[in-house]
């Protein structure tokens, strides 16, 4: 059925029957192409049906729907044209895996991040108003994502706004893991009681039989009546905030959602529609794991087992999860704190060990910093641990209430550096710098995963301050890594001091965290060219080690810094201070991340085009030693 | 009667008809203090009798009573031993006019900016959980800052976290401006519909008489009797979140508000009570225009008149908003976006000129990026006004919606800088450098307010992408403004373009924004002592005039940046990269905000204190010019 199906005019022409059909199609084609791309599978696989009940009822390419956090959009792009170019999903050049702008007018909107949808559909549906235009507004988003606090601002905004808006309640009972909070409770208790709907009438009817009644019950009685509604219509949390609800309705009875979108297109002011999903609808192994078959690497869809993962070096979250175990067991005072990511950011064994020391705040994470500086400030060291990018969100709290008020916690921000497929929203490029700005912020950025062990250690017996502690995604360097020899020698850095991990004097190279493999790659293959180049772990990097950076420095003519961040107020601008400020006379360059925002790609594609390597350093040093040659040729 | 209360001992002391009595007292010493040093006095003087009824209940040196945002808290603070201190209220070594740990056991949280104090309250709670203490943990927070989306985050999070705690409503129907959205209105039907409690009882017994009732009828009455709650206890939209919920009682009411906090008090589990308050209550000019007094400079206590502001120039939030006016009227397109600070940012007037084009988010930050987003992509060009610090809510918001696709939206961002008397949270010291870091963000950050009127020009002008446009507090220069002279000749800056205000050969001066006069002094002060120095104000911060810089510098000896920011990725690291990748040789010093948190103080106290004025420059280039004799002279 989906080959037949070109595009949304083709949809619209189809019955129930063909539909449903045209849905398990598309639910395989999701299957086989997130098995080999890796990608968003169970939030995919479980809004099938709603995607295509929206497109027949809703023409996508006026009516503006915004899909929140945007991973579960791929039946929404398979049907609006880009069925072809979905095998390319997440890859360098492909499509991306969230909605795009530029890929087709029928995204109106690009999200990542949770919980923007209903402010942004807000926008259109008064842009719409004050334009006199008619299309209409649609926001999905799930019940994860409203444990957001601005999708509450925004919910709350609606019935300022006086406009027609649908918003389209997702609700799977899951965000990345099992929901938290007043609200979930809440929406499982509607689940619950929907028996009463039918019930509805038989009340009014009942009501309306009692005989007599007194004057002064008349009253009591219309508050009765009146509160009905309140029991036998669901959603009063919404309808209080001036939404008018419906639901909840099945979200994989194609024929039921396409009659109730029919009726709610048609009501004029705010709508809420509450639809029931399951992540992962349709494939037996991601309904019972959602949580691992969230986002997933390629896998096999027969057994649903991912590629045996490299066994040679584990992964940073991992060294993260067994450390804090470790740590915990010797310090009753830490606690950990997620924002609805146990899974990912490796906290789910502190979960099991620990359950009444870990935390799962919701995709909340300002909450998250206010809560854990009230934990510090009374003793407790908590751990936020929190992926880079989306610790974005609590940019003020970290400020005003965990810097200003100097709560010793500690920030374990995971998926720092460029991320890989899931592209701009999720590249953590940003965190060196706004950290960098934070008084009485200490960063520490290990090179690789025994550093990660090291300085988590060392972190917790820093008593003063919070302490933000940043590495990537991916595997560490195992037997690889610097000073790792038959003798097991690992040289571990003191307290706010750098490492020079090898002497050279024609030109330093200081990096970042894992980057410094490549300097000292990149310093091996120019030895060759008969160039001497030292190589500089800064280790610290807030407050940064300046004696130690001159003093490796100020010997060499150039000193090149590469970091996986933007320029601005990253690494290489704190060096080019400090050595300016010293009186550094030598010629200093930086490899950052460029000032625009980077595409999807594997991370070796994107470190390789943008220079962030071996290669990129090597590009640099060659060309200032060509410049360096010419000077002295010319000068003789 | 405020005489006799030496510390919460004596307090606990007195008699209903005394507390009121000192209420009185307190209220009066509130007046004479704000409007002597200015302050926040409209929403202390709506908590007078609450915070004296919780002074009384609860025992604050061991009890933990977080005040949201804080600027509520100077009963509080007169009440526990900072009586006498509260006469240097916000001045430099005084009193802050928010809660301060450094100050008083009895402040458990430094609070500032709005909506964190349940998430904070929760940590406490939970802490005393884990460490089997007994104390009790309360939160204020007020209707206005109820709409910001942390404050449901943390709502929503307690219930998953099975703790006690108490959360305080105070509803004055007001944040800085009237309240918005779904949840305000809510509020109001609940004010409206309290009659009801007194029925309860009486329904109850009407139903307990029905003589005959069918099997089948019995479920249904059960129901119905369930549903009564609904209607019958107010508040349903916090009990569906798991919250006791009591009330609304009136706030100026000390012997019933003593009453139901002792009952309260003894709660297990989450419980919110109702506060109604006024805002100003006591004081007949603050009644009348509360949002006039919610933050206001020295005002006479007979008349409620602060003194004649000086005529001679306006101030930049004035410019701003008749600027608007203007542009607004040739430019449909333009609509202004405000988070709950119609007033304080200038925007009232537009709001009365153009009601359907003027939005209030409510105390939501990040909804009013993302609201102001789509309606960018839709076509116009909404202004969004918000103050320097509090637009850091915002952050991942205008890098993941506004940046990202690069929507064309001006940031107005007021308050710009060192602010004075608010102090560390709200000193807008980040700004520079938050933006510094945002691809496809343009920083514009005009010296006096003819050029703000300017660059708001330039700025619409500018299809592509988002600008933001940088101001401080406080007056502009008025006819004292550089270029200003009798033939009224200013000369206008190109976009992207710096300007050399005044040429030099020994040292140059780079200064962002109204710093620039400072420059202009020192450089006449030093004419005198002979040193020459140049003066150019880069005007476009980013991307910043690196040809204007480099023609400027490249022939002074020292290049001195001076901004009032901090130092991470603000102006003086962006030149020095400049300066630097361009070869520059000369000495590079940069004056910046410390990287500490800054407190109160005047403008005047805080530049002097930090150098970042024309005294600081001139110190700094005096030691320069000694150091250069100096080196003179040892080389000769």
């Amino acid at each position: 059925m989906l080959d037949k199906v070109k595009g949304i005019k083709d949809l619209k022409k189809l019955s129930i029957p063909e539909l449903t059909e045209l849905s398990q199609d598309v639910r395989n084609y999701i299957l086989s192409v997130v098995s080999q791309n890796g990608g968003h599978l169970a939030s995919n696989l479980g809004v099938v049906e709603l995607s295509v009940a929206l497109e027949y009822v809703f023409d996508t390419r006026k009516d503006r729907l915004v899909w929140d956090v945007g991973h579960q959009s791929y039946t929404h792009k398979i049907l609006t044209g880009r069925k072809e170019s979905f095998a390319t999903l997440r890859q360098r050049n492909g499509l991306s895996g969230f909605p795009k702008r530029s890929e087709s007018i029928c995204d109106p909107y690009d999200t990542g991040h949770s919980s923007t949808s209903i402010a942004a559909a807000l926008g259109f549906a008064k842009a719409r108003d004050l334009q006199g235009e008619q299309h209409k507004v649609i926001a999905v988003i799930g019940d994860g994502s409203m444990t957001g606090g601005q999708a509450f601002e925004a919910l709350n905004l609606t019935a300022e706004l006086d406009t027609d808006i649908l918003v389209i309640l997702n609700d799977n009972q899951l965000s990345i893991s099992a929901n938290v909070g007043g609200l979930s409770h809440y929406l499982n208790r509607i689940r619950a009681s929907s028996a009463y709907t039918g019930s509805k009438q038989a009340v009014r009817r009942f009501l309306s039989r009692i005989p007599f009644l007194g004057k002064a019950m008349i009253r009591i009685i219309e508050a009765i009546k009146d509160s009905l509604r309140y029991i036998l219509v669901n959603g009063v949390v919404f309808t209080e905030l001036g939404f008018q609800y419906f639901g909840p309705v099945d979200g994989h009875d194609i024929k039921n959602l396409i009659e109730i979108l029919r009726q709610v297109k048609e009501r004029k002011g705010p709508v809420i529609l509450h639809v029931l999903t399951q992540k992962g609808k349709g494939y037996k192994p991601a309904v019972d794991n959602a949580t691992a078959f969230h986002g997933i690497a390629a896998f096999d869809r027969e057994t649903g087992r991912t590629a045996d993962p490299d066994q040679e070096a584990p992964s940073y979250t991992d060294v993260f999860s067994s450390t804090l175990l470790e740590l915990a067991r010797e310090d009753e005072r830490i606690l950990a704190v997620t924002a609805a990511m146990a899974d990912g950011t490796g906290l789910e064994r502190f979960r099991q060990a620990y359950p009444h020391r870990f935390f799962d705040i919701g995709i909340a994470e300002q909450t998250a910093v206010s809560y854990s500086t009230a934990l510090a400030l009374s003793g407790f060291r908590p751990v936020v641990a929190i992926y880079s990018s989306f610790l974005q969100r609590a940019f003020d709290q970290m400020i005003q209430d965990t810097a200003l008020q100097n709560a010793p916690l500690l920030f374990a921000i995971d998926r720092n550096g460029l991320v890989g497929e899931d592209g701009p929203t999720h590249h953590g490029v940003f965190a060196l710098s706004y950290l960098n700005q934070m008084p009485n912020m200490r960063i520490l950025l290990p090179r690789d995963e025994h550093m990660l062990r090291h300085m988590m250690r060392l972190a917790f017996r820093h008593d003063e301050g919070p302490v933000a502690l940043l590495y990537p995604k991916g595997k560490g360097k195992g037997k690889a890594a610097f000073g790792i020899n038959a003798s097991g020698a690992y040289k571990l850095p003191q307290w706010g001091k750098g490492q020079l991990l090898r002497k050279g004097f024609h030109v330093l190279i200081i990096a970042a965290g894992p980057l410094i493999y490549e300097g000292l790659q990149a310093a091996y293959q120019l030895q060759e060219e008969g160039v001497s180049v030292a190589v500089f772990d800064p280790c610290f990097l807030k407050p940064i080690d300046a004696k130690g950076i001159w003093n490796a420095a100020e010997n060499c003519g150039l000193t090149l810094i590469a970091e996986e961040n933007v320029a601005a107020g990253g690494l290489g601008w704190t060096v080019t201070q400090q050595l300016q400020l010293a009186g550094y006379r030598g010629r200093i360059d930086c490899l950052s991340v460029p000032d625009r925002f980077i595409p999807q790609g594997s991370q070796g594609e994107l470190r390789k085009e943008l220079g962030l390597d071996a290669q990129g350093m090597i590009r640099v040093i060659r060309s200032y030693c060509d410049k360096a040659a010419m000077g002295r040729e010319n000068a003789g």
